[in-house]
């Protein structure tokens, strides 16, 4: 039973014991959990470059295999309309979630976020963080 | 029929044909369904008012009985190391999920959002918006 598998199974335990009804209160909902997001923002050296997006775009796939990662979303600038507040000259963005602060300190600790780091860098000459916590 | 539910119109039919179980390829998860995400981060005119972040998280919470929206995160800057590359000087930042720009445009023109916007955006100095559309 992996560690999410395990809390839930806690969580479950608890309401059952409670005489909450599961189906009343869904676990895995926003509501229910606080998540780190963790949004990221690259803008690409060569932005007219399809080859260097795929290969950021690749690279980005690779983090979803580390083991504090709840959910991953790959990203690019959608063709909404371009008001003056919308930001939308950054190349490829990457959204993460994870369960807590240390959930992301292993995340930027991982090897295979090193190696990421280590295989695309290059690639893009600035990168913006965003991170958040539910409310 | 918009694009998405064609496409998943489509995929669902080709299961169909190919014997494929609906419940063992669900069309819900961020892998099967591509998804625009609204991210949009608020700079308040008194960031060290808690009435007024209070009143802005009280506004976006609004924002969720709004039908094409599928997903909300509010939230705050995490505590997360403070390196160069982390923007963590805004106050409150608003994550929204949308199936597609159909999706988007009717949650931007939708009365409850303009209520927001009139009775909130007294509070706010600066607002940024990333629309991005999973690849």
């Amino acid at each position: 039973m992996n560690k999410q598998n395990r809390r839930n199974f806690l969580t479950s335990t608890a309401m059952a014991t409670t005489g909450l009804m599961a189906s009343a209160l869904p676990i895995d909902t926003p509501k229910e959990k606080k998540q780190l997001l963790h949004h990221v923002f690259f803008w690409l050296k060569n932005p007219a470059s399809q080859e260097d997006r795929d290969k950021l775009i690749a690279g980005l796939q690779t983090l979803k295999k580390i083991e504090t990662v709840r959910r991953i979303h790959i990203g690019v600038p959608a063709s909404t309309e371009l008001r003056p507040v919308v930001e939308a000259s950054y190349s490829v963005s990457e959204l993460l979630f994870f369960d807590d602060l240390a959930g992301q300190k292993t995340y930027q600790d991982h090897p295979i976020h090193q190696q990421f780091v280590k295989d695309c860098s290059h690639l893009w000459e600035k990168v913006l963080v965003y991170d958040s916590m539910d409310v």
